[in-house]
C-alpha cells in the first residue's frame, strides 16, 4: 500500500479541516473516481456507488446501523466508523465534569473568592474509586484518563467482560456493589429497558455524601426527580449532566436552582468544530493506512452484522 | 525491615485520617519513643529530638528550606517531604481548570442550556499542544494526565533538561517558541525575578485566539492588567487562575466581570481535608517502606543542601 499515492475523496462536501488533514498526512484530495480512500461525511442516503479503486471507506458517524440497514457496507474493502472519536469526546467531557465538581469550579464561578464554603468541599481523584457504568468505548477511553489522575476504576459491563485497565470489572448483576464501593460514578451505558432509571431513590442511597454522579450517556438513565431529592438533602455531593430527560430540561425545572448540579448542553461532541477536532484523528488513521497498520475504529461487517 | 512491626508516631497531633492510613497499612500508632517512623505534621519549631529507633521521618510540607535552616535533617535516617503530594494536587487542579475552560463549564453554569454561544466555543485536549512553563514536580505530574487526554506536551524548564513524558522540552531561553506553538499554556514555575510577568502584553500576543492560560503556580507570573486586555479583546479565549496578584483580587477588580476568566480561591491543595487526601499517599509510602522499596519524595540532604 505504501507505494501508491494517498488519494482521498472527501464527500459529499470537501470539509476544509479534513482536506488539511489529508494534505498534512502526505495525501491528495481527488474526485471519487481516482480515490483509494473515501471519507464520507453523511448518512447512508446518497451514498455513492464505489469504484474498485476505493480500498477504505471512513464513515464519520459513530453508529453504523443505518448504513448496515441500507446495505451500504460490503466486504471488498476496509470500513471504519468514528465510534472511537466520539467515545473519546464523551470520556474527555466526563473527566471535565467530574473534575469541575470535585474541584468546586462552578461554586467558584458563582461565589467568587469564598474561603469558607469552597475549600472544605474540594475533593481529589487521587486515591478515589470511580465506578463507570458501561463497558463500551467511553469506558475504555475514560479509564486511562482516570488512572492517570490516580483514581481506582471499577467498571460495570453487561457481560462482566473485563474492561482494559480497570482495577475491577463487575457484571450488571453486581451494580449495587459497584455503586456501594464508589466514591464517584460516571454513567456511560446505552439507554435500554434495563438501564432506565438505573439511578433512582434506592441506588442513590448506596452512594456517599461526598459522591458526584456524572452522566454523559443518555438522560433516561437517571430518575431526575430522585436526583433532585438527593442533591437537596445532601445525600450526595453533586451531579454533572451533559444529557437530561427531557433535553433540555424545562425552563421551570427545579433542577436549575440547585447549586450542586452542573448541566452542560449536550456538548461532549458538539457539531460546530466537529471536523476540526476530527482532523488529527483522521490524520492518524491515514498514517496507519499508509503504514499498513491496523486502523482505528475498524468495522468488521462479518462481526457487526 | 519487613520483619519488624511497623510502628509509627504521628506528631504533634494524632490526625485521625493518617492514623487510619497507618492502620490500613498494617502499622500501629505509638509514642515517638517506640516508633520506627515519625510522621511530622508541622514546621521545624518544636521538632523533637529523635530516638535512635526512628528510621524514617515523613515531613508533611512541600518545602524543606525551613527544616534545613533549622538544622533538623540528619543523615542517620531516611527523610521524605510531601512535594510529590502537593505537586499532584496542583497538576490535578490545573487539568480541572483547563478542561473546565475548554469544555465551557463556567459558561454553562452562567448561561444555562445555551445552544448558540456554548457549542461553537467547546475545544478538546485531543490533538492539542499544551505548553507547561516549569520543569519541576507539577510538570512531571501534569504531563501524564495531559497525554492520557491525547494532548501533546511541550515543557519549558530553566535548564532545558528533558521532562519525562513531554514530547519536547525547551530551555527558558526558548519560551517564546514554546508559547508560539501552544494551543494552551499552564504556568507551573516558581516566582522568581526571571518569571515575574512572564505573561504580559507581548507574550500574550504569541498565543492563539482559542488559547486558554492556566496558572496554578504564583500570581506574579502574570501581568493581570495585560491579561484583562487580552481577555476583553478576544486575543485569547480564556484564563483560569488558582493564584492571583494580589490574592485575593480586590472586590472591585475588573477581572471579576470577565466571563472568560475562571478564578478559584487557591484550592489546588486546600487545608481542610488535607490529611484526608494525604492518607492514601502516606499509605503507599508506608507500603514501600515495609517492602524495602524506594520512598516517594525522598529528600537527599547531601543533594538538597
Amino acid at each position: 500500500m505504501s507505494e501508491a499515492a494517498l488519494t482521498v475523496a472527501i464527500e459529499p462536501v470537501r470539509d476544509p479541516h479534513l482536506v488539511a488533514a489529508v494534505e498534512g498526512a502526505g495525501g491528495r484530495v481527488v474526485p471519487l473516481e481516482q480515490a483509494r480512500v473515501l471519507v464520507w461525511l453523511a448518512g447512508p442516503d446518497g451514498f455513492p456507488t464505489l469504484p474498485d479503486s476505493v480500498e477504505w471507506v471512513a464513515l464519520s458517524y459513530a453508529g453504523i446501523e443505518a448504513y448496515l440497514t441500507a446495505g451500504v457496507l460490503d466486504d471488498r474493502r476496509l470500513w471504519t466508523n468514528a465510534s472511537g472519536f466520539y467515545a473519546a469526546g464523551c470520556a474527555e467531557h466526563a473527566l471535565a465534569l467530574l473534575l469541575a465538581g470535585l474541584r468546586q469550579i462552578p461554586a467558584s464561578v458563582l461565589l467568587g473568592w469564598n474561603d469558607e464554603v469552597i475549600p472544605p468541599a474540594v475533593r481529589t481523584l487521587r486515591g478515589a474509586t470511580v465506578t463507570i457504568i458501561g463497558g463500551g468505548g467511553i469506558g475504555r477511553e475514560l479509564t486511562p484518563r482516570l488512572t492517570a489522575c490516580g483514581a481506582r476504576v471499577i467498571a460495570v459491563s453487561r457481560s462482566g467482560r473485563d474492561l482494559d485497565g480497570a482495577d475491577l470489572t463487575l457484571p450488571a448483576t453486581e451494580t449495587d456493589r459497584a455503586l456501594g464501593e464508589a466514591d464517584h460514578v460516571v454513567l456511560a451505558a446505552p439507554s435500554t429497558p434495563s438501564t432506565h432509571h438505573l439511578i433512582n431513590d434506592r441506588t442513590l442511597g448506596l452512594l456517599k455524601p461526598h459522591s458526584w454522579i456524572v452522566n454523559v450517556a443518555r438522560g433516561p438513565l437517571i430518575d431526575q426527580e430522585a436526583l433532585g431529592r438527593a442533591l437537596r438533602s445532601g445525600a450526595i455531593a453533586g451531579a454533572a449532566l451533559d444529557v437530561t430527560d427531557p433535553e433540555p430540561p424545562a425552563d421551570d425545572d427545579p433542577l436549575w436552582s440547585l447549586p450542586n448540579l452542573i448541566v452542560t448542553p449536550h456538548i461532549a461532541n458538539p457539531s460546530p468544530g466537529l471536523t476540526r477536532e476530527m482532523a488529527p484523528w483522521l490524520a492518524e488513521n491515514l498514517r496507519r493506512f499508509t503504514a499498513g497498520e491496523e486502523l482505528i475504529s475498524r468495522v468488521d461487517p462479518a462481526r457487526d452484522y
